[in-house]
């Protein structure tokens, strides 16, 4: 008799059939004696949807009523799963994030969690109903408004609900078996992990796994939520993720998998002066931005110049934003020239063993010296190794790594149901 | 500088750009200087279209998850509408029934409001906003669930917010001109009615002009709310509905119109003992259904058998509910048997001003009369006349009576703009 919270995504509720699909399977969850607490995105293209209205009535929607718009994709979803549920005869209650008492601050669009009072919540499953969250919204703490968390928000929902009402287990459900030693669609006999730490499942996002954003691993590590991350529709037992693995599981690999990231860029400021507060002024001119920079590296400034140079990755979509920025706090820089090169691709290469075993890294770089790559950044911390390099050779890379940490999988080619488990 | 509530259905925000034409409407009056709340309804086939989807997922839905479901639709509009606005350089913001204080009775789908606390939205207009607000919705008093008014309900929504805002004047917009003396698609010359008392609008809604609903009305009249009911798409000036008609019409037209009604059904009980309490025992097995029984006549009982019949009016959609409960209650009851009929039409003629003239029956009858029209029920009021009669001889009933009151329209054709403005 466990609290189980689950979360459905809007590729597993796209249309009736698969929000018959998934009311199934959380009856059968209810069955087995649990009480479930469910947490729904909206339905497959609705968001998207809803956003071509907006923009159909104004240029630029304010962000308000962008909220309130799109958060009526949830309550469509929300309402419709309740009564698929109630059909099977079993009762079900759908609350908005305001009702389930997600409280968060007041940036719309990408408002944060503040507080999470889910007594409605709770007393529903007292009675024995099973509950169900809108996904991905809140109401702003002061003006009472609707908000959403933004990206990965309803996983984030999810996660939030499950710390605040103690459950046993956050199962995420996606379109994917679970979290794979690499991208399945890139090496096609990639092995399905079945745990992880929360500090590798933050670095597989951080390097770009796309099945669950950090946010939502670094609030499920920060409140112990035990999670697990598998497929609505095989329903075979996906990857869990957690503090430590179970007593069984002490001899881990020292490598869990290879994530690979395509939406970055690389800016490059040339020709800075070798002094102190150099990077803090180049990067708080980036910071003005919002911009989330990722890796950076100064090379030694050359000895008869006496000038460095500084260059850092963030997300290509930001671009422009920071480019823009340097450009303004040119003169207090005091740089040369900038680059821009938008055709990087990022390998990332995660496991805890890695702490207490040497040579990972050496093999790491004979794997790519092997397969002919030139690597032009690296980047590591405690359980992590980030190489960029030109985007086109990156699959060949993410296979030579792969190979040359034995992660290939003598099961065969791993079974992938389509999409990102976004 | 008035405050002044405008009410829009879904015909009038059915896509993108009714949405930007009704925001354009929206703002003129705002820059005219006035104080603008708005209140709007679902768009278009929204409605239905959630129920299909309901209806995919349950054969019967809760009727909570439904009102969950179908509140959605406002919030989309509502958004959209205040993008629109916002666009054109105009503060708006929207709010949800309960973000409004529409507050209710717990009668999921056919909630009753039993109180408006618009606190949100007079702080919205103190600051110059416009205030778009979820029409249709409303929250439970003690649930603090989402709750709908059922049919006509976004026009209360606007009648009740403007009684509590003690708005100047509630603007029904719909997609005709106004209340006209008859049904233009029955009668093509009839005449827009500049003013109607609430007691001619209710006898006029009561009679099936389907314009308001009688609920709507009878809240107008009992907060004295002044209404407007003008058409979204001309602009022209519709009929204004109050208490008294302004001193330069006192010579009102003793008739203001022509009603009719396809839509109720006909049940006899045949053979009814004459005694005391007989109707009694009729009608209250029918009230256990909850069915609004419209029209009553009981024969005089015939000498030799000491019997009556007693024969009433009701919805067709509820005639089955009807006669269950009766048949249920035969015994008790203790008639012959149960006739129905539903192929009935009503005519019904409305004028305050048959108080005090003389011989308005009489020339009713004699105009149906040379129609060679047979009135199978007759019932009046103060202020209004209702016939039954064959349902195929409705339209020439109706236009005789019409011509006969003299009501026809010098101007020639009534613009239609289709749809019954419900």
């Amino acid at each position: 008799m466990a609290l189980i919270v689950q979360k459905f995504g809007g590729s597993s509720v796209c249309d009736a059939s698969s929000i018959r699909r998934v009311a199934e399977l959380i009856v059968n969850t209810h069955q087995a004696g649990h009480s479930v607490v469910v947490v729904v995105s909206a339905m497959g293209d609705m968001t998207d949807d809803l956003i071509d209205m907006a923009q159909q009535v104004s240029p630029l929607p304010p962000q308000r009523e962008l909220d309130i718009l799109l958060t009526a994709g949830e309550r469509i979803s929300m309402a419709l799963l309740a009564m698929a549920i109630d059909a099977r005869g079993i009762e079900a209650r759908s609350y908005t994030g305001s009702q389930a008492g997600l409280i968060t601050d007041d940036e719309h669009g990408h408002a944060r969690i503040v507080e999470v009072v889910p007594r409605r919540i709770a007393a529903a499953i007292e009675t024995g109903a099973v509950a169900i969250v809108a996904g991905f919204q809140g109401v702003g703490k002061a003006t009472k408004d609707i908000t959403t968390l933004g990206r990965g928000g309803s996983d984030t929902t999810a996660v939030a609900l499950a710390a605040a009402l103690k459950a046993d287990v956050c199962e995420i459900y996606t379109d994917v078996d679970g979290v794979f030693t690499a991208d399945p669609r890139v090496v096609p006999n990639a092995a399905k992990l079945g745990f992880l730490t929360y500090e590798e499942m933050l670095e597989m996002a951080a390097g770009g796994a796309k099945i669950l954003m950090p946010r939502c691993v670094e609030y499920a590590r920060r409140y112990n939520v035990p999670l697990h991350v598998r497929s609505s529709f095989s329903g075979l037992p996906g990857t869990r993720v957690g503090h430590e693995r179970e007593g069984t599981d002490v001899e881990a690999a020292i490598i869990s998998g290879v994530a690979h990231d395509r939406t970055q860029a690389k800016v490059t400021v040339v020709g800075l002066p070798d002094v102190p507060g150099v990077a803090a002024s180049v990067f708080e001119a980036v910071a003005t931005t919002g911009v989330d920079v990722d890796m950076i590296v100064q090379n030694v400034s050359a000895v008869e110049t006496g000038m460095t140079d500084i260059s850092f990755t963030l997300p290509r979509v930001d671009g422009i934003k920071a480019r823009v920025a340097l450009e303004e706090h040119h003169e207090e820089i005091g740089y040369e020239r900038l680059l821009y090169d938008d055709e990087i691709g990022k390998l990332t290469l995660v496991g805890a063993g890695m702490r207490s075993a040497p040579g990972v890294s050496a093999k790491l770089f004979g794997a790519l010296r092997d397969a002919q790559i030139n690597i032009e950044m690296i980047s590591t911390s405690e359980i992590r190794i980030s190489v960029i390099m030109r985007q086109d050779q990156l699959d060949t890379a993410i296979r030579a790594v792969h190979t040359a940490f034995a992660l290939d999988s003598d099961a065969g080619e791993a079974v992938v149901y389509g999409g990102t488990g976004r």
